[in-house]
This record gives structure tokens, C-alpha cells and sequence, in this order.
């Protein structure tokens, strides 16, 4: 998404019309899609397309022994935007689903917040008065429900909210509404010598838990964004506190930093879905030499997901896909280029 | 090392001693020692002692499936101090040497530093003013010789660096000074399936241009120090510019949020030499249940290296020392565990 919920620009126009999508959407289920797999095809969920074609090329190019485009292994790093990119960001990003949740989960510790702004709001299902508590009170919200923990006790929390939580529309876990093409992607670059990386806005304790068995990911190759941890002995047992207070925002300029910091080697193909990994395509295509891959999935699918771009703020295409056109970067239409979106389909 | 050379607490006195060794040392090579390797021993430079003994046990019992303590290759994670337990760090940490040839390289560049502390110190080799300077001075001079390049800059300057600079006793490269018993260790360990990682007091970016070819670990596993960066077009091509604010300090209870930071597992094996590696032993091997191993190289070889703990800042074992005894961590005698310290010997 192009402005995480941890400290980024939330416009407040947005937030109301999110949440208000949120509350007004019905349960849906689409129907399922075609699943045919042609045999030997390693991405069977896309359609013969330019799109298609652009990503075969390009791995057959960087990995072919003694070609002018050859890669080492070694240098085969491919990173992936996660919300928009990977699984669904609409009709808003999960993790602030999550935050939402946890805020009434947690009420009944906190009397105080039946009175006290932005939990009140969220505890009255206000969307709008939470939506006019703008950035500062989605941050005071991450904070109340992502901080006072332990590392370990955190990820609990995580885990137990997602085996639960359902889309509203699709009446389906999140981690079901992952991109089947995307899946496909990510399994055909490993195949192919590739180190797969998530660099998300998201908050990277927020993903580690379940990435591993839902895109094959590994904790180890997670870029995100992070709150500060404090290192303790409690009773002669080590333990790491979450603190309320941000130490990383991987979005926009933050996503070339957060490559260079985490992983220290250069991309050689990025894949994106907003203005939010403008930077990071940027960097991983705009060095110098050798050849490279952008890439960037077009949400303009509204009946088997969603149809957004420039008319949006949080997961706000626009200058990224200005810049597509100019530094002739893949944008991948979901609605033409994929047979199905999602694997239940 | 015990105290990092970014911010952490130098003792005056310890780097004024340090400083006049540097100064004294003669450039004395060792005699080769003894290199026989016996046939499907994959740790030949160490004696047959309870020290080896204890660390093939432990992965025997990791990696035997059906094993009581067996560990799935995913987890498999091992973390290595870098400065005194992969390379040597006396007199001097190299990258404070390489700070203190950068500031004379630079010298011509900035006329003003003639008469300006503390880099007149550096450039009158008056090594006692420049101790006087403490941490704040030594703060000065990293941040002059390490903040306003490029990322892709820097890296071409440390390798250039590390390709003429000598060891003052050893007169050998600083990458030849490497523990050869611990390059067998980490082949061991990547042998048996295990991630090897450092995480170091020492400079991020430091270390990630030349540690793939010297120890056989990539960028992306390596957790470090480091300071902010800032992403810049330009002329159209984007850049890292690093600036002269500290990120992370990743040092005593910082490498365990730094492990979790970066690596997002907790290591089942740990490696160190000094105070400054005592949080990551305790964050590796005292959590809930299984096997665990945590390592201690203590120098004790004035002969073949240099014999310090308890008696120095700047590398100090002492809290750590005394951690070993009650919770059972190998203890390695450079001396009577080692065939030979590096591979020229």
C-alpha cells in the first residue's frame, strides 16, 4: 500500500471512505474460477500475455549459462511488496483490521477507553469520528495494540487473530486471499536460483509468523516495519519487549534503505502495487548494468477483487505508474493477464 | 569486541595502552604451525578436546532425525561475533585502524583538520590526545571517515583499503587473519544444514563487501552497526547517501534485538569472545526448551595470537566468563584447543 498505517501521510478522507466501505460490504463469495495448469508451465494461473511473456523472458535471460544477461545465483535477489502485491489490501490493510480487533478485544482491560479517544471510536464502531482522529490516532492505535508484549507473546496474538478473522466480502481467512499468480511467481524464481524477499510498509513482527508456510518465505527474508525492542531478564529467562515507539518505516524512500540495511545486496527484480514501492523499482532497476525487472499488479479487477489506482490513498497507483510507462516496467493487468486471483476461485 | 567503536563506553586508559601497542609492536611473523587435517574430520585445526568434543555432539544432536533434540533445517540458525571470534581484534578492531588511515588518506581534503581535534591527534600520531578524545572524539572520526558517500562508494573504499593495509605484527592482510578453526567451523555448520550468521558490534557495511569470499556468509546474513542512509535520484540514477547519524548500535543487549531484528528466529547456537557477546548467548541458549550450544573463544594465546580477558576494555570477557560456568558454555582455549590460530601457522 502506498502509505503504511504505522507514520506515513494517512489521509483522512480515505480512512472515512475505508471504513465505511468495511462496515457497508456484504459477505460475497464469487464463484470459482478456472484452474487448468498446462503441464511444464510454471506460472498455469496467467494468461498468455505481454505480461507473462516479459517475466519468462527475463529469468530464462538472467539465467542461462554464458548469456550476455547471466546472474549468479548469488546475486539473484528478488524482493516483493506484500499488501496489494502478495495477498489483498482492500477494502483495507489487514494489519489495521487487526489493530481494530485487538482494540476491542483489549477493552475490557482498559475501562478507560470507553471514554477516551481513538478507542472509543473504534469501540462504538464510530468509523467516522476514528477516521478525524487521522494519523496521530491510528499510530496511538498501533501503539496500544502492538507494544507492552513480548516478541514471542506477540506473535501468539498474530497467529490466533488470523486463524479466526474473516474478509468481509469474501467470507475467507486472510491468508486465503493470497494472489494464486503471485504464489506461482514467487515458486517459479526460487525454482529458478532466486532469493525471494518480502519489503513491506507493514510491520515486519505483523508477517514473520505466518509468511514462512503462506508464500514459502522465511522469517530471515522479511523487510518491514518495526517498533523499538528491548532486550530483558525476567526471572533468568531472556525476553524481548515490544516498545510503543517506531524504529523503521519501510514505505517509499524507506524501502531502498530498508534493502540496503536488511539484505545489503541490490535487487534484480521488484514487484510492486502503488506509489508506496516507487523507490524501491527505482533502485532495483535504474542501476547500473545488466538487465532488470520491475513490475507492477494493476488492481483493476473489481469483480474478482478489486478496482483501484489513482483514485485512492491508501494503495495510491499513480506516479509509480507514470514511471512504468517511462522505464519500461511490467504492469501486470489482474483483470486480463490472470486466469484466477485467488486459488478458491 | 566488548565496546563497539560507534557508541559505546571506550575506556580512556584501555585505548591510550591500545594505541601505544600499536605504536611498539614489532612486525614479527609466527612460525607455521602444524596443518594436518585427518580424513572426515570437519574440524582438523582442533584438538581432540572436550571443546570440539562438545560442539560435534551438539550438532550430531540437532541433525539426527528422530532425535529427542532434533531441529528442522529451517531452524537450524548459528550467529558468530565477528571481531575476536572470526578475526583477530588486537591491538587495534580493524575498522578503527581503517578509520584512522582514512582520516590521513583524507587529511588533503580538509585542511582545517591540522589544527582541529581529533583528527590533529590522528595526524601527529599523538596517540595519547587522541585517547583523550574518548568515545565523543572517536564518534567524530567514524562518522568523518564513514558518513557522506555513497553506499556503493564506501564499499569500493574499505575493499581498496583491505587490499593494501597490514597487520603490524603479522605484516599480513586483515583477511588473513582469520581463525582458521572457526572457518572449518562455520563449513561444519553449513554442512549440517545451519544458516551462519554474524552479528557484530562492528560496521554492517563494513563487513558485508568482502565476508562472502573470506567466510563464506552473504550480505544478506550479516547483522551489524550501522548508520542512517538516505535515498537521492541523481541525474536520474538512485542513490544510498550515508549520513553521519547512528541507526543501530548492535552491541551487548542490543544483538539481540538486532538477531530479531534482522533474522527474525532465535539462534540455537551462539559465538563469541567477549561482555559484548554475553546477551546473544543468553537470548540463544536460555530460552524454552531443546538443545542449545553457546561458545566462548577466550584468547589465551599470547604466543600465536594475544592472551587477554578480565585485563582489557576493549574485548573484555569477564561477565560473559563467569555466565560460562553456570550455564555450561564451551569455553575455548585458543592455546590447548586450537592446532593452529590462522592458516599461515
Amino acid at each position: 500500500m502506498s502509505q503504511n498505517q504505522f507514520s506515513s501521510g494517512i489521509n483522512r478522507r480515505a480512512l472515512v471512505s475505508a471504513l465505511a466501505i468495511l462496515s457497508a460490504l456484504p459477505e460475497t463469495l464469487l464463484p470459482a474460477g478456472a484452474q487448468t495448469a498446462a503441464a511444464g508451465d510454471p506460472l498455469p494461473s496467467w494468461n498468455e500475455s505481454a505480461a507473462k511473456r516479459s517475466i519468462i523472458d527475463f529469468v530464462a535471460a538472467v539465467t542461462k549459462d554464458g548469456s550476455r544477461d547471466f546472474v549468479p545465483v548469488a546475486q539473484r535477489i528478488a524482493t516483493f511488496d506484500n499488501d496489494g502485491t502478495l495477498w489483498c489490501e482492500q477494502p483495507l490493510p489487514v494489519q489495521l483490521v487487526f489493530a481494530l480487533d485487538r482494540v476491542k478485544a483489549m477493552a475490557p482491560m482498559h475501562p478507560d477507553w470507553k471514554d477516551k479517544q481513538p478507542f472509543k471510536a473504534v469501540l462504538d464502531g464510530d468509523l467516522k469520528t476514528l477516521a478525524q482522529s487521522g494519523e496521530r490516532g491510528l499510530v496511538e492505535l498501533i501503539m496500544a495494540t502492538h507494544a507492552g508484549m513480548t516478541t514471542g507473546e506477540f506473535s501468539t496474538i498474530v497467529m490466533d487473530w488470523l486463524a479466526a478473522a474473516h474478509h468481509p466480502r469474501f467470507n475467507r481467512r486472510y491468508t486465503e486471499l493470497v494472489y494464486q499468480p503471485m504464489l506461482e511467481l514467487l515458486a517459479y524464481f526460487r525454482a529458478s536460483g532466486f532469493k525471494t524477499f518480502i519489503v513491506s510498509g507493514g510491520g515486519i513482527e505483523f508477517m514473520r509468523p505466518w509468511v514462512e508456510k503462506v508464500y514459502g518465505i522465511p522469517p530471515e527474508q522479511v523487510v518491514g516495519s518495526s517498533i523499538k525492542t528491548k532486550f530483558e531478564m525476567r526471572d533468568g529467562m531472556p525476553v524481548l519487549v515490544r516498545l510503543a515507539e517506531i524504529n523503521f518505516n519501510d514505505d517509499k524512500a524507506g524501502k531502498p534503505v530498508g534493502i540496503n540495511q536488511y539484505i545489503g545486496r541490490r535487487p534484480i527484480a521488484a514487484f510492486g502495487n502503488s506509489d508506496g514501492d516507487l523507490e524501491m523499482l527505482q533502485w532495483t532497476t535504474l542501476g547500473p548494468g545488466g538487465r532488470r525487472l520491475g513490475l507492477i499488479v494493476h488492481h483493476n479487477d473489481a469483480e474478482r477483487e478489486y478496482a483501484y489506482d489513482r483514485n485512492v490513498s491508501l494503495g495510491r497507483l499513480d506516479k509509480a505508474l507514470d514511471a512504468a510507462a517511462v522505464n519500461k516496467w511490467t504492469v501486470v493487468s489482474m483483470r486480463d493477464d490472470w486466469k484466477r486471483v485467488f486459488a478458491f476461485q
